[in-house]
């Protein structure tokens, strides 16, 4: 392909199981279409309150709805979700500013390859959007890291740079960059596109991204087109 | 095809731009999938009410983005939505009521054939969400109604039914059907596939809505393939 890779830009936060989906679809699509996809570990908590927003889960039936519609884009997207048994305490009460601040931390001393910062927010994932496990504790940020492949010398190097300032103003900085995009929530998604930035909210915009970059969109398993079938 | 068509009911009010695209893809895939759509005019307000929803205008950042994302749909789905100068008037100060006991009327006595309900809601859409002309006053109906193809005699005769009671009650009892599906908002989409209600909210789950009625999705235009490229 001889045009340049356009710039994809994913911000998300371990705690949005949306943000989930559209991390492994474009984990997916990076390897189909002419992208160069960068990780923005973000905090949700910051988005919501800067721009004013609510999460659906105050709201009922959206917060029923969401239970049925996650399960049915787990199956159809074919990533293992499964909603903790307390949502509300897992993803607001207990939040995930340490977490993101320790995926903030893998991502910046890893700004070569994305490899370690993909499967640790993976890890992290699974922990609370499948086992329904703990991300609040250093102990859960060794268990993420080890099974993501670090060495425990790497894992502890992370934890505590995580707690550093330059970290924490590093996560507060990708916020705000979010804010500034004029997000109110996970994942926002921005393409750079001609110089101009389109951002996309959710994990329901790939056919239009797609149309809006110039790829084709073949449904969230493009490297494997029969598992739809 | 040998197996029974699969009952989709789109729930819609005409002040909902996210409607007019599900109602506009729906009447391209009737003929496309082995579905017997039926339209069900409703009313968001009560909706919004009853579930205790907050429409997305009221976080700045969600209305900024609902214009981008609305213009960039409009486009990839072809359907001309042209936002009004004055939304927040247009869509919650002037409000729906009176156009859908309007569309109820004409739903009602045509039960035997879509034709009617589809053009009339068409037109209504058409000026709120296209030309940005009042949907509140009679005389709009009027209008809507004659460029719809009803006679003038069969336009007033559904503006004096429009005011009955029974017509109140019907569409008091359709919005009262979206809450009982524990809807939140519109578009809302019911697919009842084997004795089961699968509820679907939004204009962007189409590709999983034909996944699980057994259908494939083209894209937003099933029946010019080529429009897509």
């Amino acid at each position: 392909m001889s045009s340049p890779r356009k710039v994809v830009e994913l911000f998300y936060d371990v705690v949005s199981p949306y943000s989930w989906l559209a991390f492994e679809v474009l984990c997916r699509y990076r390897n189909v279409w002419n992208i160069d996809l960068k990780f923005k570990p973000a905090f949700l908590g910051g988005v919501m309150q800067g721009s004013g927003n609510r999460p659906p889960g105050m709201i009922p039936n959206k917060f029923y709805y969401m239970n049925t519609d996650l399960k049915r884009l787990s199956e159809y997207f074919v990533v293992p979700l499964n909603p903790p048994l307390n949502p509300v305490e897992a993803m607001f009460e207990k939040g995930s500013l340490n977490a993101m601040r320790f995926v903030t931390a893998v991502a910046e001393k890893n700004k070569e390859g994305d490899g370690p910062v993909e499967r640790v927010s993976r890890e992290l994932w699974k922990r609370i959007w499948s086992t329904d496990q703990d991300i609040t504790q250093p102990a859960s940020f060794i268990e993420a890291g080890l099974k993501a492949g670090l060495s425990a010398n790497e894992v502890e190097e992370f934890l505590t740079l995580a707690k550093s300032q330059p970290m924490k103003d590093k996560l507060k900085s990708a916020t705000q960059e979010v804010l500034d995009y004029r997000g109110f929530g996970f994942p926002c998604i921005v393409c750079h596109v001609n110089g101009k930035a389109e951002v996309f909210f959710g994990s329901d915009r790939f056919e239009l991204m797609a149309h809006c970059i110039g790829e084709k969109w073949v449904g969230p398993q493009p490297l494997k087109p029969t598992a739809k079938m």
